[in-house]
Order: structure tokens, then C-alpha cells, then sequence
């Protein structure tokens, strides 16, 4: 397949690449350049790197992003041809999945929203799980490139839902995230060993589930650098469920109380950490340094 | 070996049952009787129970229970021998695991929590774990009753630290249960499918690991009775580690939020339904009804 | 003075009225016709509205509104002469105000932000407290307009800054609901008569402050319509606070509960009653109906 | 009167000696000696201080401190006369308000619960907020002692309403105190003036009422010491709220956020400050230092 390929950040570069590795043509755009993998043909505009594909995968940083690449002057939008797909893999507010699906129809076009699970070191090792929305025959022919990149696809239904249930899981991690914080905490004010803890917790909870085990092990030993995910991003997916819950006027507590964490370790300067690091702010309020 | 057991609730009764089926002599005491497992013998009071006994297991479902069986007038304290141990498997508070060990330690007795992660079909299949805390030969020699019981031990330290880390599942637990409610009620009122939610993060989150599957499926599928671990057990348990926190100056906001959705449930008359439950209270702040 | 006035609500109709009865010549023009105070001129647009005159008045729903009537086509940037002043009432975000200052400052024009507290009934008497923000010569010129609506001002700063205290003035109100909420809850539960308890409040704490007197007898009888301030006027007001406050990095824990609590009140089907009426939730988590 | 008095603290000693000043024949007693107040005698024990008194006032710390002078080895219980009152003015639970009440009446006694608003200087003038419950003649034979006390007193039912309702109050000035945190951080970082904020507040939405401005205007410029009312007791009522609520099944959001916040300043060694000193704990979530 020839595959357009829009974003080479810490995730779409290592997918870019395993394109390129699994036997696909792979036509890259990215905002700066020179981060262009072996065997991908570079363009100048993500309408030039949809020129002729039969998918066009964006994998980029927030909703303003994927709005300008794919809705501006040179955007795919324009440059895709009709029945092509506009793969999106990034994480984006259930609007702006909607409004995808809606511009490309119009286009003659199709979308798939199809953001995925997994940090870098996933992505690299073909590990990433897609969660995909979007008509049953679009996904048919996205699934050799899905193949391609992750170890498993969930059809969830259409785009937008395909987006609500990428922000539930980023929801979830976060507030794995701030419940291993309060525990430590606790733990450590108790005399315990934090990561001692999280081994014992992550075996008989979580059947030492990866995400389990890599969060619970990196909390405990505040080890929060560099970022595989960085703490703006944490707040942004927050935002993201937060947005979408006061439009289906749905309280959420706990993600609220995420908000407040993330906000309040940006306002301690922490925007380089991962965003496992959030969990120092409950180091904090229990008197203990934010890191040991 | 020669086991005492108080204690024959939902949970006490297969256990006390396994370990007859492990070959162990096993003396029996319940609050009510009747519920006798075959072959085991039964007692008129814990302290009998307790007689020639080198390990006495209690079982039990709260801190009162607890200390009437062990400190009352025909309590274990004055049944157990000099050098026998009192195997603590219930979910108790920190304060209690400390005297409890400082009472019997001061009998001249030894002291180990031993609470243990598992719903009743894990008691009867002897799939619990065991987190223990206590002195190190004393541990050892419980271990012949643990392999009777349960899959697996972990050594975490004191009794207290045992006591406190079983809280901090428990805790981690309900955490999940709110999580879910918060984000099956966003589903829901997204058009999207709860249960087929469930299984997409169950899968991807959390390595299909029974406690995220087992939850996340009856929350979805909105199945609240009967309960496995009734309610009220639920609101003391969160309550008992903020108990533990607000002497260790922690403050865990996450778990005052369990708190408040355990007694809104009381409130509403939810005695008989299971802790999973709890999240019907997130449905209805969003304005749908507690069950599907 | 002549006089503009945009928006003739619940809020801005008396308010116009009372400008005429202060002996100023008014221009109105509201989106819907037929609400005209008499003595005022009714306008076509607000550019109509602002034609000669010195100040123009703004007392709109939401930013939106407020957006269109002075930056659409025929609005107050194109109509307001050289040196007039927009006196903008409306509660809007600090961004906006900031927004609108540089604009009116680009069309050689002067804005002062000015909003009021007080429902409709204090602004048919001429009981508002006013909140202004703005150069110095501007407010001494706004002087007779704001005596002629209010019972006093408080200069507080910039614009954006007027913007803020009033937003953070609406969270104090919110904020009191929510606590006459979750004590009238707690009394009613103790068998206490929660009128009373409020009067004990009211004049123990707040010495019959009219705000406290007010809702706390409006909340302790559940009497919750009509609406002085409707509930989606509430969730907004929230709303802008959490939005300054994210872009502040701030956390507001109590916003956060506020915020939750609007939305399950919409969720309800509640978008009629006055915003006082959130506190019927908290009767609601006690187990109680939403009203007595 | 011949009046006994139980508790000499910050706010027993002043509240002694106005009764002295008012004529009565004052005997009080203290755990530590030599705080006596002018004109009142000095007895050796609780019993001692109410022989031959018509009423006993109890103004301690504490339930523990409570329950000591009342059914301790040389407590009230026993040296009061038969038909003698015991007014409790301490802030004491639910709970022990309707034991003493029981313990009272069995021993042929009358109980009346009368806790104050006020810090030490209104003990001091004369200017405590009484809420008192009990039988409506023992009020009355209390009426001199709270004229010669306080600026008024509010009948509000049984003793133990009349405790939760001083709960309910000092909630409120917890949940006050919580506000003005998250306002004034907000307002630092938008580079506004917190104690002009204050006294804008104060004036719009409290009527300058004394605690608004009192606790507004201590925070606004961080002045936390000496304390008025110190933060170990502001911990303590909260939880006896919280407490109140949850065996009257009533969720009490704020409350939880407020001990959370308490815990946290106690965390951080800030034992001796005021309770308005919580606060700081939001400056340094937005990034700020606790003290200006």
C-alpha cells in the first residue's frame, strides 16, 4: 500500500518506520524536518504526503494540530484522493473526531479515528493496541496497516466513540496514577518500601498488567524523567474527558480531581516530567519531598 | 497440624474447609453455629478453639469482631498456648494489627496479619492471596496453612504494614469501581456499548487481570446482587485506611470521594448490594437510572 | 448623557429603565424586539444603539453574546465614536475583557469592564454593587451612569481583572449554596427544622448578609423557581472560573465539586430553576427527595 | 448565681471572669492551676467546682476532655446536686451530647448544650454567639449566665442538635476559609491585590459581616499567627462533621476537601497557626510560597 504518514513525534516516528518495515510505501510530512525514517520519502505538505495513498495516518500532538493539517491550506483534506481514508490515530476531543468524519464525507473521503495504547518503546516494538471507529469496510482495508503497528484493534464503533474510549483509558491510566501516589504516600509514611508495594499490589490486582507494573514501579521509585508521556499532555487528555463529560452532562469526580493535580504540578514547573510524576504532588501534601 | 479457626462467614467456611482437606486438624468456633465444614471439629468459644493449637486463624468482619474474639472473656488470649500463633487473615486497622501483636507478644503468644485478596469462589478454590506481616519464623511456619489456602504470599513486613497494605488494595479496588461508574456513565449517554467498553480496557489496561474483568463486567452490565463483598464492608474498609491516613497526616482525596459514594449508596438503602455497586450513584448523577 | 444599552434581559430591562429615570437619554437595542423601557429609543443594532453616544452599556448572557453585539458586523466597534466608552456588565471571561480592551484601544475607542451583583430585583431598586475595571478617566466618567443603577463601586484594576473578581464573587455564591446544601442535608437528616438552622447561620456568621438571609431561606424551603439566575447561568459562571484558573495554573478543588453539581443538576432536567436549586443534589446523595 | 466552671483556656478564663463580673459566685476548676480568674474560687476537681452550684459550665477542648470532667472518678456527675444543670458550651459530638444528656438525667441532673461562636476576644466582650439546646425551663434558668456571656443565643432544639448545629457553623467558616484561598491564589497570579479582593467580597456579599472580614483580610495578607483558634482543633470539628454525617448517611464533599486540606497543614508542621492558615496549602498548589 502507498500510506501517507503525518507527525513524527516520540510515537509516529517509530510507526512511520515499521510501515516502512512492514512492506508499505510511506510517504512522511512533519512539521519540521530532517526526523525522516529510512526508506520513507520525505514531503512539504501533508496534502503532498497524501498524493496518491490509499491511507493517510496523522499521529500527532493535540486538536489544534490536527485541525491545521488536516483542515489547512495544504491540508489532507485537499490533498487526498476520493474513497482514500484519513487514518487518526492521535488523541482528540470526540468534537473534532466528529468533525473529521463529517468534513472528509463531504470530501468524498472516509475517516477512522484510531488512536492507540502504548508509550514510544511500543510503538518501536510493534506493541501498540488500536482502539478504531469509523465504517466496517474502511477498517477492513486499515487493518494490514494496523497489523503493521500494534498487537491488537478494538472496533468500538464510530470515530467519535472510538476517541471517548482512547480518553476513558488515558482517564483510567491518570487515575492509576493518583491512587499510586496517595498509596505510596500513605506506604511510606507507614515505614513501608513504595516499590515493595507496587510489586505486591500490581501481581494480585492487575495480573502484572504492563501498565500496572510500569507506572507502579516508576511512581515509587519518583523516577519521573525523561517523560515517555509529559505531564501537559497528561492534563490535555483530562481536559479532553472533562470536555466531553459536560457535554453529555456527566460529573467526574475523580477526573477533576486529576485536572487539579496535573495543573498543580504544571504550576510547579514540572511540564518536562512524565506525567507519572503528577503522583509527587501527593508526596507533597503528606509533607515528604516530592521526590526521595 | 492441629489449626484453630473463628470464624465461618462467606469467606471462613471454605477456607476452615480447605484446610481440613489439606489434612490439617482443624477446631472450629462460629458467633452462630451450625455451619461446621465436614470433619472439622466445633467449639464453644474461640478460647477453646484455640486449645492445643499451634496456629489459630481468625476470619472475621471487622475490628470489633475481631477484638471481642481475641480479647474477650473467653477469647483466644487466654485459650492459645505460650509460643502458639494467632494467624490474623481478616482486613482490620492498622492501630488493631499493632496491639493485637502487642497483646499476644506480652502472652508470651506470636502475632501475624495475614489478610488475604479474594472473593468467596477464590476462597473455595484456594486462589486467595495472602499478604503477611510478622516475625519470620512465625511466618514460616504458617506457610504450610497459607499453600492450603491461597496461590500465593507475600511478605511485607509488620502486621500493621500487612494490615495497612491489604487496605491499600482494597482501596485500589474501590478506586476501580469508581472509575468504571465515572466511565460506563460517559459511554452510555455516548450511545456506546458499557460491557463492550469493559472488555476493550479490561484487555488493553489491564491484562484481562479477574478483579479488572470481574468488576468492570458486572459494573457494566449494571449486576449488583448478590454481593460477593456487600456494601457496607466496602465503606469500612475505605474508612479504616482514611483512619490510617489521618494518623499518618496523608491525605488521600480520591478515597474521601469512595467515601462519599459509599454512603450516598447506604443512603439509598443499598445494604444487600455488592461494593461494585457503588458505582450506580455515578449513573445517577448523570441522569440515568442505577440499573440498565 | 446619551446613552447606549445593549441587552434588555431580566437583568439590563430595569437597569435601562433606570438610567432613563436618571434623566440620560438611552438608546437600546435588544436581539428580540418589543422589550423597550419607556422613555428609550429602540435601535437596530447595537451600532445604532452606540450612535453618538459618550458610553455604551453591554448586559448580555455569556461571552458569545457579548462577542457578537461589539465585534460583528454591525456592532459597537463600528458604531461607537472616537474616545466613547463601552461600560461592558455582563459577567464574561477574563480573556474576553482583555480581549475586548485591546480592541476598543485599536479603534481608538476606551473599555471599562463593569460588572454587577445583585438579581433582578436589586436592579429594578438600585441596589447592584458594581465591580469596574478600567483607566482611571474612563470610570470618573462613568461615575453618574453607574449611581444611577447601583448602590456602590469598587474599582479593582484592569478589566480583566473586574472580570475575575466578579467571577470569583459568583464562586463565593456557589460556593455558599453548596455548604447550605450539604448542612440543610446533614440537619433534615438529625430531624432539625433547616429554616431555622439557616436564620442561626445567617445572622451568626453573616449578620443577615442579604446573599446569606436569601439563599440560605430559599434552600432551606427548596424553593427553587422561579429563577433570579438560572442554573445554566450557574454551570457558566463556574466554568469561567475554572477556565481562568487553568490558565493561571491554579487548582480550585471546591470549583471542581461546584462544577460537578450544576452538571448533574442539567443532567436532572433542571435548567429552569434558579441556581440555588443545585443544592437539591445534595439532598439527593442523603437519600432525601429533590425537594421537601 | 453560685455557678461552677470547668476549663480555663483562651476562651474558659475570659468567659469566667465576666461571670464574676456579672455578679455570680464563680468556682472553677482547671486541669493545671493558677489561671484562676479574679474573684472566683479554686476547687480541686470537677465535683468539687459543682458543689452547691445551681449550674455547671463545661468549656473544654475536646470529647475526651469532656467525658474526663464529666464521668471521671471526681466528675460533675457526682458532685453535682440533684435538679443542678450542666451547661456544655465545649464543641463536642453528636454523640457525647446525647450521652451526657442520658447520663444526666439518670442521675436525677439536667443537661443543657450550649456551644459559643467567637474567638477569645469576643469571649472576652461579652460578644459569644450562644446555641443552645435542652429543656426549655433549664434554658431558661441559663438565661442570666448567657446574658452575662454573649450578644445573643439561639434555641435550636435537643442538646444534640444544638452541637451539630455549631458543627454546621464552624463548617461553614472552615469551608469560608477554604474559598478565600482559592480565591485569593487565583487573584495573586492574575497580579491582583488579595487583600483589596477581600474587602470587596466582604463588603458585596457579607455586609462586612465580622467573620468575613476578620478571616478574609488575616488570609488575604497570610498572617496566620498567633492563632485564634488553632489548626488541630479546626481538624478536629471538621471530623466531628464528617463524623455526624456519616452516621446520618449524608456525603459531605466540601468537608472531605477540608480535612484533606487541615491534614495536610499538620503535615507540614503548622500545628500552631490559625485554622485560616489552611489556606496556605492552596498558595503552594498554585505554585505560590505559603506566606507572602
Amino acid at each position: 500500500m502507498l500510506i501517507g504518514f503525518c507527525g513524527l513525534g516520540r510515537m509516529g516516528r517509530p510507526m512511520a518506520a515499521n510501515l516502512v518495515a512492514g512492506g508499505h510505501s510511506v510517504r512522511v510530512w512533519n512539521r519540521t524536518t530532517g526526523k525522516v525514517p529510512e526508506g520513507a520519502v520525505e514531503c512539504g505538505s501533508p496534502a503532498e504526503a497524501a498524493q496518491g495513498a490509499s491511507i493517510v495516518v496523522t499521529m500527532l500532538a493535540d486538536d489544534d494540530s490536527v485541525q491545521a493539517v488536516v483542515l489547512g491550506e495544504y491540508g489532507l483534506l485537499k490533498g487526498m484522493a476520493p474513497g482514500a481514508i484519513h487514518c487518526g490515530m492521535s488523541t482528540i476531543s470526540m468534537q473534532l473526531s466528529q468533525r473529521l468524519a463529517d468534513a472528509h464525507d463531504a470530501a468524498g473521503q472516509r475517516f477512522v479515528a484510531a488512536p492507540v495504547f502504548g508509550r514510544p518503546d511500543a510503538a518501536a516494538g510493534r506493541k501498540l493496541w488500536i482502539v478504531a471507529g469509523g465504517d466496517a469496510a474502511a477498517l477492513d482495508e486499515c487493518r494490514p496497516l494496523f497489523d503493521a503497528l500494534g498487537q491488537g484493534v478494538f472496533n468500538v464503533g464510530s470515530p467519535p466513540q472510538a476517541s471517548l474510549t482512547k480518553l476513558c483509558g488515558n482517564f483510567f491510566i491518570a487515575g492509576l496514577i493518583e491512587m499510586f501516589g496517595e498509596a505510596f504516600a500513605l506506604a511510606e509514611k507507614a515505614g513501608m518500601d513504595a516499590p515493595r508495594l507496587s510489586e505486591t499490589l500490581a501481581r494480585i490486582l492487575f495480573a502484572n498488567a504492563p501498565i500496572a507494573v510500569g507506572y507502579g514501579s516508576r511512581i515509587a521509585a519518583t523516577q519521573f524523567e525523561p517523560a515517555g508521556f509529559a505531564m501537559p499532555l497528561g492534563l490535555k487528555d483530562v481536559k479532553l474527558a472533562l470536555q466531553a463529560a459536560e457535554e453529555l452532562k456527566v460529573s467526574l469526580p475523580v477526573a477533576s480531581i486529576l485536572r487539579d493535580h496535573f495543573l498543580e504540578s504544571l504550576a510547579k514547573g514540572r511540564e518536562s516530567w512524565d506525567w507519572g510524576g503528577m503522583a509527587a504532588v501527593l508526596r507533597e501534601s503528606a509533607g515528604l519531598p516530592p521526590r526521595r
